[in-house]
């Protein structure tokens, strides 16, 4: 997988790709990316990337050219069909479904307007996805690509070892996880359920179970439909 | 505003302070950080910050021991009652309320995990808040904590001039945005529409808020209940 990232603030990014899980992948050549400034790409002699709004009103809107200019030129330098996101407050939130299909794709583009709003024809014709990482409002896009691309690049083949992957297992099962617990068995007087101790592997994978219905419940009940219960299962909930 | 920033990897983070408003905001004193590696509070000989869980599984759990030392030790530095944040996959989702709550107060610790679960005692005895950007599995916390942070920052008094302000009232209208045109009126064929050329201020307010609506309702009907609408205008959405 390739990934160009648009955006006129790439210090901003830089320092993501090179920690943790984005570092390693990138040295094992699982993907490549590249940060580039469209304000390269203006005609402007200013090298100006936005201009008031037409209709008037506050705020400044980024002009078509440099976005497209820039994306052009990477889509030219790879002969590929990439996938061209916008990241805006206005675009469909994004969630694991959405994660797990730009995981299979071979060419990601990312659009990071910063402050501005983007003119309409960027939209309209010239990108493939416009999407929200939710309903907050941020300074720039470019968070949100590093949310998105993150989020990606952990789903791509062989990039995460046993010990990065396991708990984060949230959205996958349709559930909120069960609680974890470490060494030691007594923090201050805070102890591990006993049940951890006991060794009996049935009733831990029961009482993990039911902790994690039970969060579930408590905190997102939106989930609960989504997930696969069992008939027992159902009926203890509809019993709360 | 003070904001601590308990993380195992501050590299990842350290740039996106260096950017933008989250820098400016900064050399101007309208809040203060500090990262603060969590690892360098581990009392183990090794310096070790997870270990297996308990009642076996794949996967490490972030010690309790650590994280509640450094948390103390940051809220000792300043006898404040901070807001602690864990940044998690089971929080609550995190929306521009929440920002707006967050924004008031003087003192925000961020725990971030990385790949490890957390330690149950650590959200049931230390934490006051769990944070979830989304559904989605990210590697860590590191990206969701700028993510929190980059959004209440920009929301503390004198922080955001005004051409950084204006465009992006999507949610704190209930509605999201209508669209935004700049020069040129014709790009390669593309062209704005006319009433935003017309001058005439009553026509474009009310083309504006027509698009308003439409954009909310092609692409986030559930926010529509929320916004303040007209009579006509229900009427008119409900017509569609």
């Amino acid at each position: 997988m390739h990934i160009d990232i648009l955006t006129l603030f790439p210090e901003m990014v830089s320092g993501v790709f090179d920690a943790s899980i984005l570092k390693k992948a990138h040295e094992k050549e699982k993907y490549s990316y590249n940060l580039v400034n469209f304000r390269d790409y203006s005609t402007n002699k200013h090298m100006k990337v936005d201009d008031y709004p037409y209709g008037g009103g506050a705020g400044m809107v980024l002009t078509p050219q440099p976005v497209f200019d820039a994306t052009e030129a990477v889509i030219k330098q790879r002969h590929t069909k990439p996938r061209i996101i916008l990241m805006s407050p206005q675009g469909a939130p994004y969630n694991q479904q959405k994660a797990e299909e730009l995981a299979k794709e071979d060419h990601l583009i990312f659009i990071c307007g910063h402050y501005e709003g983007y003119d309409e024809r960027i939209r309209k014709h010239l990108v493939t996805d416009e999407i929200s990482i939710g309903d907050y409002v941020l300074t720039g896009g470019e968070l949100g690509a590093m949310v998105v691309i993150d989020s990606v690049v952990r789903l791509l083949p062989d990039v995460l070892g046993n010990t990065e992957s396991a708990p984060e297992d949230s959205f996958s099962t349709g559930l909120l996880e069960h609680p974890h617990y470490t060494r030691p068995a007594d923090f201050r007087g805070m102890k591990v359920p006993d049940v951890l101790l006991s060794g009996n592997h049935a009733k831990i994978a029961e009482w993990r179970r039911k902790q994690s219905l039970k969060r579930t419940f408590e905190r997102r009940k939106d989930l609960i439909d989504d997930a696969a219960l069992t008939d027992k299962e159902k009926k203890q909930l509809d019993e709360k």
